[in-house]
């Protein structure tokens, strides 16, 4: 099946990229754009960095020590999207591959001498998934060969013995090399590089030995913690080392991490890492909105993450959490014209950043760069996007849930259906039998829409009399489910309440204390100014039902708000407290957070001081 | 004189460390106990990281590449002190200088290849500064040769060109060279090394250029920016070549950054810089308590420069600054036993660190340690401690001016005044005079003080009637001046307003909305948990009158406070504000933020929610 996640057993099977294809729409224009431009932009910027020619064997070899992952990820994209310069960017990664299976651009003539900071397990992993894709939806090539290859020789190497690598991914990429082909020592290893994790594997390091979650064994954390991409990517392979072994255990122990994570270590928009400096996540309840570093891969690694814990579960608070994600994060990390890209990405940006044509080296997330020194997001965000659909729908022997509302058509069995729905700037969603069936069709209310309605709408019968009105009928958040048999022409449709709402902060984040931000349905919004629009510094916003605009298409809201001047110099610390802003009162435009920083350099903040 | 600052012009001049001795008190026996314990403590760990044993040829070379400013930074401590050590490690550090007067144990056989993070002029900076020391207390030596052949062989291969060092400190260093020796031309290279930053002089980074001031010429800058250290140890260097230059203007742009900074970058502790990342300083009021880096040397550069900016302008903000800096950061930089270390100084800490004996690596702020990978702050708080006395008092054709109220006897002239007094812990200030003179006695009348009185309370003559009470008169904030001639036996009391006050910060830092601090005179209390007292996570604290406890002679305060449980799980944004912590009502002890951390592991925080 043509998906990046087939597990073997679970409450929910995915459906893959042939049962789910997406309509033109909110998800389907954004997958057509990366496959039209992001990937050969990724493409043309990794031949002008060198990291292509690298596989070529040009010197000096250019670019960190992890860069081969960036054309693994890369041919990850091209192998979803069917892209046809996949066999040409194979043949060149195969001819850097060594006789016993190493392949690495970097440490070819110093292998595994550096666990730490190494990543040749890492790149393995990447290239694994590249050649899985691959796999699935093509069938066996030069690419899948190089893969199995590099992972028979992880196997060789690594099946005995203590070690790990510094940055995981080997972990998932291992387990769906092994459902893809059934060779059973993929998983055997997949299953000792995260048991050995934490007993140590790896040298302690200045940030600690939580960075790379090596400071206790993966059954024993109590929270996601360290570095943010690599606790993520841990815990999806984690995920499926336990549903194809079984261990009830260990998935629960993933749960209960991701709870915590989610309830005191995750930010509005569904971003995980607060820290800049070790890119961690930080303590509970630590989530500034200025220096949330929230990286795109991070938010990336999280919908691989709730995906996992969806099919394994059938829980609607995973598809909640990855919707979020998806709309306010990955979303939000590439550009509407799909050529430039936030690393990080804050919930409040003070001073406006400074336009940049080329390389950005301090990826600080106020401004969207056409590359980085570190480019893993542009390519994770490619790949990420060619296998959209795959997110989209699932099916178990009760029917098919559809977890996200977006233009698309689905397929199961003999049962196909359309969905149509301008969401998320309306919160209509008809979904309608395209050829009839068996099998109920369950559709996510999102935990925000408490007051949801569905009807059922029966295809009128030619020549019976018109049916009285379809019966309404409340859907709470969770799931909600219309039994079939189905008929070409029968309908669901589901009301889903777009009022923009005021959302409050936990009084334990010390950050956001006093501020409250704006959402409307699965978008978080945020105040945006540019050029000569009011600055953000100082302002006070007035708790009132926002006001809805149209734009181009897109929902903008307004609210009521206050200006400062907030007063020039002195000592800041004072024995009088501040007050709201004393100004004049103005109406601030909200946008929601993915479209900002598409206007040019601005300031931004999604948290309000009320 | 013996004073590490000795402008020749400027408002106020300097008394130096033979002119005031510091009496037992709140600084004289940290400065004792510096003598003491810190400087043989920091010679021990030189001594067993291998960084003395560097210039003594013993390879491999140990520690990072500006390990060599430790040892002279230590030299500069011993040279204020007086300390026997001297001379022979003195003579271990002469052995490496070269032939030329090149001294560097890292990069001898390849100079001044790596400007950017080389060091190898900020080593020179602390070798000059230690130099000076010690000609200034002792006379001419060992050290002092190698130092001014260093000074020598900097003019000799940098008075031309374009380049100057990624780390200023130099600058100040050549500027006091100058004025210990009247060599006019290391004031000369002090000028051009100032004069070259932001041409640029340094190559780009991923930092960015503003990271070591190089983004732009001293003289356009608005603000602090970048490195917190370099930027404070620049603008100290550049007030130095303003002040012997005559130049004005560029006198005049340091002040304006200063009072920016101070007015939108500044903690309340008086901490600068507020990243961990960069170890910079941030955006306008980004102020984070609980990610402050507050790095400890940036808080000495501090007070090094306001120091200077007191003594060519006269103006009480500077001692303001500098006492708040002292109390706050200075203070808790050390803890009681003299052995222990702050690095980062945050402002909240959520989760007790874990206990260390040996180096730390991460310099995070949770727990004092005694030796750091790069340990600049044991070395650089041994140096300031040494000379603190230079700070306390200076004289002008008025007579003396008494910025810092501490035990203390000053001499100037004819005339010699004991200070006693229990501040910070009383408000009550009796300066008497011990041996009589001409000149007025100024005290400073700290900017929080708003209801302080002074008297003058002339000696009785013997036989005469006792005299009426004294005059008692308003002495509002800023220096309040009683003129002279004095007989021995006359004093002068001020009586400083001691009351706990709340105070709330100014409404732009986004990170304190909400909350509130408790000071009291100069300093700053924050509430600590250790062990089994209540947690802090969750806590309403109600802005009534704090109650004052003296506990050993420190006084400690209670305030009410709710707690709560804040709830678990749950994802933490919701349509209800959180309100006050609904739980039980306790009282919540605090103490001076200099003094959390010695208990053992501990939460704390200084900025309370209300």
């Amino acid at each position: 099946m043509a998906d990046p996640v087939v597990p073997s057993s679970g409450v929910l099977s995915p459906l893959g990229l042939d049962a789910v294809r997406l309509s033109p729409g909110f998800w389907g224009d954004r997958v057509a754009l990366n496959r039209e431009v992001t990937i050969a932009h990724c493409q043309e910027w990794e031949e002008r960095e060198g990291w292509i020619g690298n596989f070529r064997g040009e010197r000096p070899r250019r670019g960190r020590e992890f860069s081969d992952s960036e054309i693994y990820k890369l041919l990850e994209a091209m192998a979803w999207a069917d892209h046809p310069g996949l066999p040409a960017l194979a043949e060149t990664v195969a001819q850097a591959q060594e006789g016993d299976g190493y392949l690495n651009t970097r440490w070819s003539g110093s292998r595994y001498t550096d666990f730490e900071w190494g990543h040749e397990l890492y790149c393995y992993g990447h290239l694994i998934q590249a050649g899985v894709a691959r796999l699935r939806v093509h069938g066996e090539d030069l690419l899948t060969q190089v893969a199995v290859r590099a992972a028979d020789h992880v196997c060789r190497r690594f099946m005995e013995g203590t070690r790990t690598c510094g940055h995981p991914v080997i972990e998932m990429a291992l387990v769906e090399l092994y459902r893809a082909t059934g060779t059973e020592r993929y998983l055997e290893m997949a299953r000792r590089f995260v048991d050995r994790r934490g007993l140590p594997a790896l040298a302690d390091i200045p940030f600690g030995r939580a960075y790379y979650q090596d400071d206790l064994p993966v059954r024993q954390a109590q929270v996601f913690r360290g570095h943010a991409v690599r606790a993520l990517y841990l815990a999806s392979g984690v995920v499926d080392v336990a549903v194809e072994t079984g261990d009830e255990e260990l998935l629960k122990a993933v749960e209960a991490q991701w709870e915590r994570t989610v309830a005191r270590r995750t930010h509005l928009t569904g971003g995980m890492g607060s820290r800049h400096a070790d890119e961690s996540f930080g303590e509970d309840h630590e989530l500034p909105p200025d220096r949330a570093y929230n990286e795109t891969c991070a938010s990336i690694a999280s919908i691989m993450l709730s995906h996992r814990l969806l099919l394994a579960t059938g829980d609607a608070r995973y598809a909640d959490l990855a919707e979020r994600t998806l709309y306010n994060m990955l979303a939000t990390g590439v550009a509407l014209d799909g050529r430039s890209f936030f690393y990080a990405n804050p919930l409040q940006v003070r001073v406006p950043a400074v336009p940049l044509e080329g390389v950005n080296h301090a990826p600080e997330g106020g401004l969207r760069s056409p590359w980085f020194d570190v480019s893993c997001c542009p390519n994770n965000i490619a790949r990420t996007m060619a296998s959209l659909p795959a997110y989209v729908a699932t099916s178990s022997d009760d029917g098919i849930q559809i977890h996200h509302l977006t233009p698309s058509e689905i397929r199961h069995g003999r049962l196909a259906v359309r969905v149509e729905t301008g969401y998320p700037w309306t919160g209509s969603v008809r979904v309608r039998v395209l050829e009839g069936g068996p099998g109920g069709i369950t559709l996510r209310v999102p935990a925000w829409a408490s007051d949801a309605t569905i009807a059922h709408v029966p295809a009128s019968s030619p020549g019976a009399p018109l049916p009285d009105g379809p019966v309404v009928r409340p859907a709470p958040p969770g799931y909600v489910s219309v039994e079939g048999p189905w008929r070409a022409g029968d309908e669901i449709r589901l009301e889903l309440p777009m009022a923009p709402r005021w959302t409050f902060p936990d009084r334990r984040i010390d950050a956001l204390r006093g501020s409250a931000a704006v959402e409307r349905g699965p978008l978080v919004y945020c105040a945006e100014s540019v050029a000569d629009e009011p600055p953000l510094g100082d302002l006070t916003a007035r708790v009132e039902p926002p006001v809805e605009h149209e734009v181009d298409g897109v929902v903008e809201l307004e609210v009521a708000a206050a200006l400062g001047s907030g007063g020039e110099g002195g000592w800041p610390y004072t024995p009088v407290a501040g007050g709201r802003a004393g100004g004049p009162d103005v109406t601030l435009r909200l946008v929601p957070y993915h479209r900002w920083g598409n206007r040019g350099p601005a300031t931004m903040r999604v948290w309000l001081p009320i």
